[in-house]
């Protein structure tokens, strides 16, 4: 095991009529912001919770996070802070709006120009506003981390940033929120989660039996209640342990201490830049052949991960290897999550794209010993065809 | 799975050489009293290695904290507070010393008796000094919890106290400092997190995947390890995961809404306090007749624990419950730790003793269904001769 800092502040409110907590951990003198995304929150009934447990606090709402949140747009909300005196920040939705909301929890307090957290480390962050989050959709873990991607179309960016600052101070996990989603997303949800687990363990072995264990134990979880959850929408306990999941697939636990690897990320990143498919399917494409075609390196985690994940005990090495991929391949599969490059429009002709908009990039040097190159990625590419 | 919060603020500074942090993780200006027990802090060289990452703060020290924390030494440690202007605690030490420090830090800032925080419950407690500990032995938890246990011998009690202001800023995990621990603290250590996790496992279904998953795998990890770690006492890896597990065996997590039984703790105690057997040494004995005297409740629970944590798939259920309780049995063994009451000059004469103890102080109905009656402890004391 590696030396490893270890610190997650958030407070999580789980389960059934958690809104109504907010009364209780927003501080009483607050001036809030909500901030939330497109009208289902207003549909679905979340924002008036929210607005009720707020009771006689004052709030103004700033709506309109886009998916991938735009820097534009968290720049309109810093404004609205200030015109405002907000104290206080409050999301509601899924990892995009809580991502956007730490953007701006700390852009609002930034002394120079909020672009410079984006792109030079976020070690000049000092402070961020207090926020909170009430998610709606269990995928990125970002309801108990302290990081976030913003994108900013304009210089054809979409950029991480990380800062300790920005731990949600509390967020609201209530596994009845997610009863309406579309099934697409709480498959994409469990298929992200999925994947942020993998990149953290499936990579060489480190011995730290804890972590693996968890990891195995998450990833069994998902496999067993993804496609469980689809068939009942309304099954709390189901719901209910798929949200918690994904929390702790990216709460900093798992990969204390362990090699990460990320590439699938990283090349999925730009797949998404290109046509705009959604995160999760990028990874979905990508992973399957990303893990075979780094068998070499991955080779003992990879037999690990076909014993303790899927019972894979049966054949030789490689074949069982070849047996846990396939295996991966069908869960995201069973999900309804098609995972070939051409079920989303794209051709042999575009790898070149991906692969120079990672290189435009800096992505030169990827996975858990930084050693898949350009020339790597378009080979697992063509392989994910 | 039950609604429940879950927040964890302590920092973790995990791994070899992690002491030399404390310089990064210390107020500056903070004078500080470092806290210890026995001799072998300083024979180890640990106290030396606190002192020179103080750098040039001032500090004094306060040794002597028993085994099981006195009252009247927690009272001289908030005196030698108060005389020496102390704004910040250092435990060094195991479990003993952290509950100690805790207890001190609130009784330091507490208005009134602080005797009252024991006794009329942690909720008058509405601050404590800040906290720091240098963890030398893995077994309680209490590095990474706001709970802890102080005995006042005069009143004959043995109380437990729980306050949300007592949670470690931060804690130093170097397994490093574990490698001259004598075998039978390390053995007990094993044993005491190996029942911290039944007692939030081994109760009825809640359909709590996660929880489950992660406590299963944490068991494994000490039946794996906590004989290893006894026969290569310096194998850094088998010690560091021995560590971690002990410090997530009880840091709220895989407690998080499910229910918990403490019965075997309850019990153990009053065992302690009749001939001063090693706290984890009366789990080992009361724990096997426990589970097998609650099998009814503990039914389907017990099958799930024969198959997840032990492997065993053959037999009838009772055999594969029998069989999962005497592997429990033969695990404590393996440790080196009996589990017979006679093995610690107990006789059936003295189970009397027990029960009316226990019921003394109030302890008649435990369990995760709160039924388990002083009639009951006597049967399960009775087949633990």
């Amino acid at each position: 095991m590696k030396n490893f800092d270890f610190h997650n502040p958030t407070k999580i409110l789980f389960g059934k009529g958690r809104i109504a907590d907010l009364n209780d951990h927003v501080p009483a003198d607050a001036k809030v912001l909500i901030i939330y995304g497109g009208g289902s929150a207003e549909r679905t009934g979340v924002l008036g919770q929210v607005r009720a447990a707020l009771c006689d606090r004052t709030f103004i709402e700033f709506g309109g996070i886009e998916p991938n949140p735009r820097y534009a747009t968290t720049l309109n909300a810093v404004q609205a802070i200030k015109d405002n005196d907000i104290t206080f920040l409050l999301a509601v939705g899924g990892g995009s709006v809580i991502d956007a909301t730490k953007f701006i929890a700390m852009a609002a307090l930034y002394e120079g120009d909020p672009w410079e957290i984006l792109t030079s480390g976020s070690s000049k962050v000092t402070a961020a506003m207090p926020l909170g989050s009430v998610l709606t959709l269990p995928a990125t873990g970002s309801e108990m981390n302290n990081g976030g991607v913003i994108t900013n179309p304009e210089k054809i960016a979409k950029l991480p940033f990380r800062s300790p600052h920005c731990y949600p101070v509390f967020s609201v996990l209530d596994p009845e929120l997610t009863y309406t989603l579309p099934a697409r997303q709480i498959a994409n949800g469990a298929a992200d989660a999925f994947v942020h687990i993998v990149e953290q363990y499936l990579t060489y072995p480190s011995a730290s039996h804890v972590q693996d264990g968890f990891a195995e134990s998450l990833l069994r979880t998902l496999i067993d209640l993804g496609p469980k959850s689809l068939e009942t929408p309304e099954d709390y306990d189901i719901r209910a342990s798929l949200m918690w999941t994904a929390t702790l697939a990216l709460n900093g636990l798992i990969g204390a201490g362990v090699p990460q690897d990320w590439a699938t990320h990283m090349i999925g990143h730009e797949i998404t830049a290109l046509n705009d498919t959604d995160h999760a399917r990028t990874l979905a494409v990508v992973l399957p052949s990303l893990l075979s075609d780094q068998r070499g390196h991955k080779y003992e985690k990879l037999l690990q991960y076909a014993t303790n994940v899927w019972g894979i005990n049966e054949g030789s090495d490689d074949q069982r290897i070849d047996a846990a991929i396939d295996a991966t391949r069908a869960f995201f599969e069973k999900l309804g999550i098609k995972t070939r490059l051409s079920d989303y429009g794209i051709a042999a002709a575009e790898i070149e794209l991906i692969v120079t908009a990672l290189q435009e990039h800096g992505m030169t040097a990827l996975g858990e010993h930084n050693d898949i190159t350009p020339s790597d990625v378009r080979r697992i590419l063509e392989a994910s065809l």
